[in-house]
């Protein structure tokens, strides 16, 4: 590559660019680890987007409107941070950089939303950006469609890498934008033809270009250095109508011995070698050092926006008390009052009518009526729309000629629609929920990990949720996935019992800011276990006692879902031997864990025979069984710990072993 | 659809193909429940490709030479087991097919490999069939390779449907089989443009021919009800020298009032339809009936392959016994004698030496000593070739030009690696073992799991298993995938703590042909613990006395892996304060539940304190800490209880508390 040429051709932009370049090669060093190439191979995109398209005011990170930029290759993470220092972010001082991956540092190894401003998304897991990004585009359309461009209209841009395109998520993600004709989701493939292994040929002999044709997108080719060429196909693409991608031809490690190798790809840290590069972009400063006119020029792109804010900000101001207080609400993600009220008059009617019904159809009936009351709710679901009951009669289907549409046909993209609802959640404005089978949380994974890490919330509906499921197999039984939901941090796993329970959760659910949550819900009827109606939400405990027992308490079942009903059941059995059993319906670990210790013992006192019924693994049980002040001896399970079958229902309980009868003898055994 | 002049068209294979359509109704109505319109639309190319096509015997399923047949879209698995019926495989009577999705029976509601001859791979979670296809088609070129087409020439048929294409894991796939120009690898797209939510139009715009063709495949388009056109399109794919997707227009539930509507996906069980669809197709049998003349054709398509498989016998015989023994022996998957001998040499050595490696490092030393005398391992990586350790000297690169090559660059595609792997392993002959970061074990699940119910063994190489990865942060630090892998059913998860320990990790994890395996792999250094060479595997106990406490035994510290070290350093600390404390290493938590009380009460006595060390959540650490005779008031847990962050490793451990001193102290504090 002709450095020099580069430099000659637009000394302005190069400048510009190499600031990026060297404070890259500098926390590296300092860190002496990190990824150099690609912020290096890049800086002349990130140069061209930040400096003549994106709307933004490093003033003000946190402007609703702004455009918003998503670095799907996170290990590049160099590249935001000089980003973000260079246009004047307060929370991007030198000494940032300085830190880069070290602890208590906002340049984290790779981009943490949650550790500063201006970093959109977490990003680091590949593919996950450019999924993200989907959610991020829908809810501007979606948003757009329902308060105006007034005050919603702006592009989500992404840079790639060859590892986002290979991984599949992207597939899902590229197929989805395409058919919604997402024209505000631009898209930069860093073309380096590098991956950690060597040549991308070594792995892969796709077209990404006719790849992305073939999903309806918009595509370009470009030399992804020439500041010129970026300029034109950004306003080519914003005007595309389409989602477009801009193949962008570039040299990884540009200028450094390492370029377009693989080496460049990881940390360069030779001194020397270090030294050379910046002599050849003939950059003569110190490590951290940027010349005061470029650091100037940076900032005055930093400031670039703020006419625009202001004008927006004046546009909220004229808008009515009531429909900016609305807006605002939106914006922060709080939940409206009205919530609590529909919940509980749900949770009324259902003690007093006693539905059987599965909790997927009493998921439905609670969000039948909270959807009403909460606009800012999209439904979806992976292809199992009659089957994960998430849409409600009001929502309408988001679609090219219905923006204002709130349900997502996702198609078959668990993984897709997950960190598309990741996307959505960290744009704002919108509260994603989404449903696909239970044991598909396999496929959706990575992204309802990214959901904890990030401290979002968005809500998974996963319904067929054990054995109960029944003929469909152990292919879609889950057994494990209780447990493994369970083990991620900052994740709230609800297991409903019955209607009831079920708005209960819906209502945590929906007032979570920080936290995703899994709705674990039947395919199979179950009857009302709450049959006194309480206002208080029980569920919020996250496990309390739902029958006491009659006369001495020898024993406690404990239950969740489906198998509360079993767990009553087991009660009457042992209730008419003489044996006092009290049931504890344990809708919520997460949130009893957080009760004190007074409450938890209240709920589960030294003593009695405790035997745990749950139509999944045992791991984790130990905890509120031998644990909590229970002890081995006295303690059973009554669960699966095998994968399960292909038969009917109640015949798979049975050959399981999970019944009422089953449960009481256990508890017999232990007495 | 004009039924008649399908019918009079080609009345001999319309009712071939009717019979599957009749059984699949039949079925299904009597089961009440499954999927109808898949089978009754791809009757007509699954009958065209059994009968001109497959090379198979019916009367010796395991043929290892025969063609593999394998159902993507599992769902459908009323058009496999129909032709397993009508073909003659014993395993298949007409009870079977009337048990349908029935207890015991061997026709689940999805396809299950384990519990019949003839079916290939379980599916059912979509796009894993298509997925695992390129593992059979690897495998198949590689053997091919290694013993000559004489013993191993044959192809491997997908039937693939909307949905498999839209999972994300697809395009990893398919573009891996592009890549490698498996040219033996036929994909049949039932493209009938329905998904259960509706028309495909809903979801997807994508333009599946041509995402095939940007992924260097080779594609045909034709009417999937046309015999001739399947045939013809049939003998091009075999000469197309690429990968060949021939998209196939269908009808769904052909000929059925639910025709190309969602509603004909599912369960087409109305009896007055059922008839009205039987006499649209001229087919006046009762339920379960075939004509005997239409079974006797299909018998004899069912016996076409045995002269075939009679000379490739003999050609098998004709092979020195040396080579026909190893043939058997790598068909069989059996470990060869020489395995525990180099394992044994390696631990000796390691126990002298004392190396001070990480054990990703530990594991290269062990595949460098193991993979010359195993030529059936196929080893890879997901793009982290030279991180995951996965390569030795000896293997060479997969690629078109090298078939004997054992190493897989399979790219940033953990996914359609994991699912390939369990192809690879469900074809036989090959023993595959790959790598990514044990974080991403998220994105491999899907297959992971599948890996398990299908009772198949690859071995998953899981290096960087901790915050001991360091600066890369909490995006790439696995907290909770101990206790994930560890919740699900059949599968090892190893966790050593030195050489030793990982050797015999390995020698256990590729002597199973049952149970896959999954190493999690430091990245940081550790020093060797098994000081004291032992013969004996003590690994395969899951958990042992590493180090005995000095007077009298008041603590015992159980560790794994990384923290073995951390735990020996604590009990230095305590047996200074006249603490004796015993340290036992626990590197495979379900090897030792299979181990007799008397043993585990041996390395697990009641009474002293007990403290678990692991970088990773406390869930499943109860089971010891609680239960196995100990006690809540007595036992603690030094851990994590939140993701990582990022900094260097070292400093990690500080900050979580995960150190001797941690330890020392919580022991220090139940005493």
């Amino acid at each position: 590559m002709d450095i020099d040429a580069l430099r000659s051709a637009h000394p302005d932009h190069w400048s510009k660019a190499t600031a990026i370049r060297a404070l890259t090669l500098d926390a590296v060093a300092a860190a002496n680890s990190g990824h150099s190439g690609m912020p290096m191979g890049m800086a002349d995109v990130a140069t061209v987007l930040f400096e003549k398209h994106m709307k933004f005011d490093a003033s003000q990170p946190t402007w609703f409107d702004r455009d918003r930029f998503i670095l799907s290759a996170g290990h590049g993470s160099m590249l935001i941070y000089s980003l973000l220092h260079l246009t004047g972010y307060e929370q991007f001082p030198i000494e940032e950089l300085k830190n880069f991956r070290q602890w208590g540092a906002r340049t984290a190894g790779h981009p943490e939303n949650f550790l500063a401003q201006g970093i959109e998304t977490t990003t680091g897991p590949l593919g996950q950006g450019i999924a993200n990004s989907v959610g991020f585009a829908m809810a501007e359309e979606m948003l757009r469609a329902q308060f105006g461009k007034k005050l919603v209209d702006h592009y989500t841009y992404v840079i790639a890498g060859d590892g986002c395109l290979m991984e599949g998520v992207s597939e899902e993600a590229i197929s989805l934008a395409g058919r919604h004709q997402l024209s505000k989701l631009i898209v930069f493939w860093d073309n380096n033809n590098i991956t950690i292994d060597g040549k991308v040929e070594l792995s892969s002999s796709t077209d990404q270009v006719a790849r992305f044709k073939a999903n309806n997108w918009h595509v370009q080719e470009i030399d992804g250095h020439d500041p010129e060429a970026i300029d034109a196909a950004i306003t080519a693409a914003k005007k595309a109508g389409k989602p477009s991608m801009i193949a962008c031809k570039t040299h990884i490690a540009l200028g450094h011995a390492a370029q377009d190798t693989s080496k460049g790809h990881g940390a360069l840290t030779d001194a020397g070698q270090l030294e050379a590069a910046k002599a050849a972009y003939g950059w003569n400063h110190g490590a951290f050092e940027i010349p005061s006119d470029v650091k100037s020029a940076w900032e005055e792109i930093g400031r670039r926006g703020s006419e625009e804010r202001f004008a927006w900000e004046g546009r909220l101001g004229a808008l009515s008390e009531r429909k900016q207080e609305e807006f605002q609400r939106r914006v922060a993600g709080d939940a409206p009052k009205k919530l609590a009220s529909v919940v509980r008059a749900l949770k009324k009617q259902a003690s007093e009518t006693l539905p059987k019904v599965a909790t997927r159809k009493a998921s439905e009936m609670a969000l039948e009526v909270i959807n009403p009351v909460m606009p800012e709710t999209v439904g979806g679901s992976a292809d199992l729309t009659g089957s994960n009951n998430t849409k409600t009669g009001d929502l309408g289907i988001f679609d090219t000629d219905n923006r204002k549409g709130r349900f997502v046909h996702w198609g078959i993209r668990e993984h897709g629609m997950a960190s598309a609802m990741n996307g959505m959640a960290l744009h704002g404005g919108v509260k994603p929920y989404s449903g696909t089978f239970f044991c598909f949380t396999d496929y959706a994974r990575p992204a309802m990990r990214l959901s904890a890490l990030m401290q979002i919330a968005p809500v998974y509906v996963m319904t067929h949720d054990s054995i109960g499921l029944g003929e469909d197999g152990p292919t879609h039984q889950p057994v494990e996935h209780l447990a493994m939901c369970r083990a991620t941090p900052n994740t709230l796993v609800f297991r409903p019992a019955d209607v009831v329970e079920t708005a209960e959760a819906w209502e945590i659910a929906l007032s979570q800011k920080g936290t995703p949550s899994v709705l674990s819900l039947t395919r199979q009827g179950l009857p009302t276990v709450r049959t006194e109606h309480k206002s208080k939400n029980m569920v919020a405990q996250g496990a309390y006692v739902l029958a006491e027992a009659e006369g001495k308490r020898q024993a406690i079942l404990m239950a969740t879902g489906s198998e509360v009903a079993i767990a009553m059941e087991a009660k009457k059995l042992l209730e008419a031997e003489g044996i006092g059993t009290r049931v504890v319906s344990m809708p919520c670990w997460e949130l009893f864990e957080e009760q004190d210790e007074k409450i938890r013992k209240r709920v589960l006192p030294a003593g009695p025979v405790r035997v745990a019924v749950e139509a999944g693994v045992r791991q984790g049980w130990d905890k509120w069984l031998l644990g909590e002040r229970g002890r081995e001896a006295k303690a059973g399970f009554v669960g699966m710990s095998s994968f399960g079958a292909s038969a009917p229902a109640e015949e798979l309980y049975e050959k399981f072993g999970i019944t009422a009868e089953a449960v009481a003898e256990k508890v017999k055994s232990l007495l």
